[in-house]
């Protein structure tokens, strides 16, 4: 007999079907009892009545695996409106020894460190593969926007032999007895591969050496990273980034609404475009209204993208906002300065219900001054010469981003730790599971 | 005026257009002179007759990038049907040294090393460009069946504490002054997420610090990997591999017919199912066939992959082959033994003209038996701590395969090393670019 999921039972109503699954619930009565099994798919409830087969779940633990044939039997007082009856349970694996925590309650009880330590466990729990199955629809929408849109897909390597990208702390491999580097990001690769394909883009791990623990940082993350060529300037970037953004946000409320209503997630709706501000602009309002004078400073801090996010929620009506024109200074040498004023670059940032979720902007394309910029930076031409021959070669005008995947489902979720909206953490203090 | 690509034109024909891209080849004939633009999309010729536009292109190398506004024209004798006549030229980024060899010829003439030391160049040729449009094809078509089927994508850590996983080497890091490892696999946690989702995949980078330097191995690369729960054994994820191959390559050959033209691929076309054979058979095969006794190996050479391939095609009609019941001993802990002989697994390899592409097979689901065959093998169980909680809270019978995404290209293509079926390949002598 085919074995069928807990979401296909209304095409066998009145059937003898084979189900399969983990022992979700019981509720031994005695003469009878209530097992509810939990697959892939769903939860769905078995009525048992026979001892013989009450027989074998007692002992048994909570997420134990079993196997039930039986009747699927039409019954308006049962939440999915019908229940397996007369069954007949093979145990596949039985689990002997007590659960850490309870998975099978409405809300999770144990903080985020034993969670963590019993992730294989705790991320049964349905409320938490609900967010792991919106990640894995955001990755989708992402992917298929771009497919529509010529962008095509890369894979690009993480094991570099140079750290000079970026000024972040790069964790160091031994390569066979030579240094190699974990890549922070596939930012040179993916504009390389706008000199093949135009527009690229790539869903992978990055990884960051930074030795500061907080609630919005890990050592490995997965990044949605795009790169496009023949752009005017980063508005170009910044309007795709709105348009993939809307498409994956319609996607997850259309194709995983059971998800979005379990996680109560208020999924936004993005018009026709997203306010934008200058970084000095952005300064200014915050001084106004809160009264603190952070004009002229290079960056936001985390509070003050959270009074930037009130202020365009209130007066702009966007839970997003674009903070665009950061010091030149301050960002990567490969940014394009603007062109009215060298010292800020036409690169943003995208906040999102009061977290920077996006950077990007568009980047020097021009051979002369990418090496020029280089040198400004102290970045030496010979340990860049791979990426620099793009440029030799002829390159467009082109930009892109880089969505950090954990940080946007943090801040869809309303959670305030991304820890909670990665599968199996790397920080400071964690390696396993 | 918004840019087209050079795939539009038939619906501009007739109108002036902005085109872009590079200058993909030149032929200066005095009076007029033909330019070939290349983008993302594909080529298209402009037709020039102006002295003061073509002084314009005099001195620019290839590869140099180009806009050109002019009117799309219709001409029956130009491969595109039409041509971009009365031109205006802007140059955007001007190429002034020589290219190190011609990209525009129909085939890339330098040798493997060459090539790969300029790939960002070398990468733009249109044969080459098409292996990777196809790559992207492969994982598209993977993801999006996988997904018809349940699959939930997911995406684990590539940084790993413990090394324990194979026998395979692995590459350590400096994390944080603690050893830590890239993961060779992600193995470990496909499994722990069969706990969370039944069925999942991941498309990601793999990481074998093994030092031989072969066609057919590199130290970094692409793996499609998945993990089913709920099979009855190693034949059901068997089918599911027959099943992903046959809608990819359907997919590949529909949607990518100007690449599979352009590169003569043999696409092969998968009937209901692929045919197996035990490794014992197999070597009794090769026996017979090749006088060469083989018989008892744990494992089949290169040569001998190759003899069985030409067997299965002759004698089966068939590109693809299955070899099952490889040792137990020879197989990593977690592989699950053959119910009437032990000593066999319920593993398989599956064979593709000529080469191996996937490993796979059924995985000890109970965790006595796990615990006992880690073991037997000299794993201790505190390395494998997180991974074994999966089993201690219930697991169900499972299994799973990966591909290697470049092996499979490059049989695909009838190529012999697999740094020509990867990006920016990695090995004992290459590191960059």
């Amino acid at each position: 007999m085919q074995r069928i999921r807990t979401n296909e039972v209304q095409a066998h109503l009145g059937e003898r079907a084979k189900m399969a699954g983990w022992m979700h619930n019981w509720r031994d009565m005695g003469k009878f009892g209530f097992l509810v099994l939990r697959d892939g798919a769903g939860t769905f409830q078995a009525v048992l009545d026979s001892e013989a087969e009450m027989a074998k779940l007692r002992g048994l633990q909570f997420e134990s695996v079993v196997e039930i044939e039986g009747v699927i039997t039409p019954e308006p007082r049962a939440a999915a409106g019908a229940e397996l009856h007369d069954c007949q349970i093979t145990v596949l694996s039985a689990v002997l020894e007590p659960l850490p925590f309870e998975i099978n309650k409405k809300e999770l009880k144990p903080g985020l460190d034993i969670f963590l330590d019993h992730a294989p466990l705790g991320l049964r729990h349905l409320q938490k593969r609900s967010l792991f199955r919106i990640s894995a629809e955001i990755m989708a929408g992402f992917r298929e926007y771009l497919g529509q849109q010529g962008f095509v897909e890369i894979q690009t390597p993480k094991i570099v032999g140079s750290a000079t990208e970026s000024g972040a702390n790069v964790f160091r491999i031994d390569y066979f007895d030579r240094p190699a580097y974990l890549a922070q990001s596939p930012q040179f690769y993916k504009q390389i591969m706008v000199g093949v394909f135009e527009r690229v883009f790539e869903i992978g791990p990055v990884f960051r050496a930074e030795k500061h623990n907080t609630a919005r940082h890990t050592n490995e993350y997965v990044s949605l990273d795009l790169e496009m060529g023949f752009i005017q300037d980063h508005r170009d970037v910044m309007a795709m980034l709105t348009n993939v953004l809307r498409y994956v946000f319609d996607r997850v409320r259309q194709v995983r609404k059971q998800e979005v209503e379990l996680l109560k997630l208020r999924v936004p709706e993005i018009g026709p475009s997203i306010p934008d501000l200058r970084l000095a602009e952005a300064q200014q309002i915050i001084f106004e209204r809160h009264g603190e004078d952070c004009r002229g400073a290079p960056d936001l801090e985390p509070h003050q993208e959270t009074w930037l996010c009130q202020y365009a929620e209130e007066k702009l009506g966007s839970e997003f906002l674009f903070v665009t024109h950061y010091p030149t200074s301050k960002r990567p040498f490969y940014t394009m300065p603007d062109g009215q004023d060298p010292s800020v670059t036409k690169g943003f940032d995208l906040l999102f219900r009061g977290c920077e979720i996006v950077t990007g902007g568009q980047r020097i394309h021009l051979y002369e001054q990418l090496l020029d910029s280089a040198s400004k930076w102290g970045v030496h031409p010979q340990d860049i010469a791979g990426y620099l021959q793009a440029f030799k070669y002829g390159m467009p005008p082109h930009g892109g981003f880089a969505i950090g995947l954990e940080r946007l489902l943090m801040q869809l979720a309303g959670l305030t730790n991304l820890r909670e909206t990665t599968l199996f953490p790397r920080d400071l203090d964690r390696l396993s599971p």
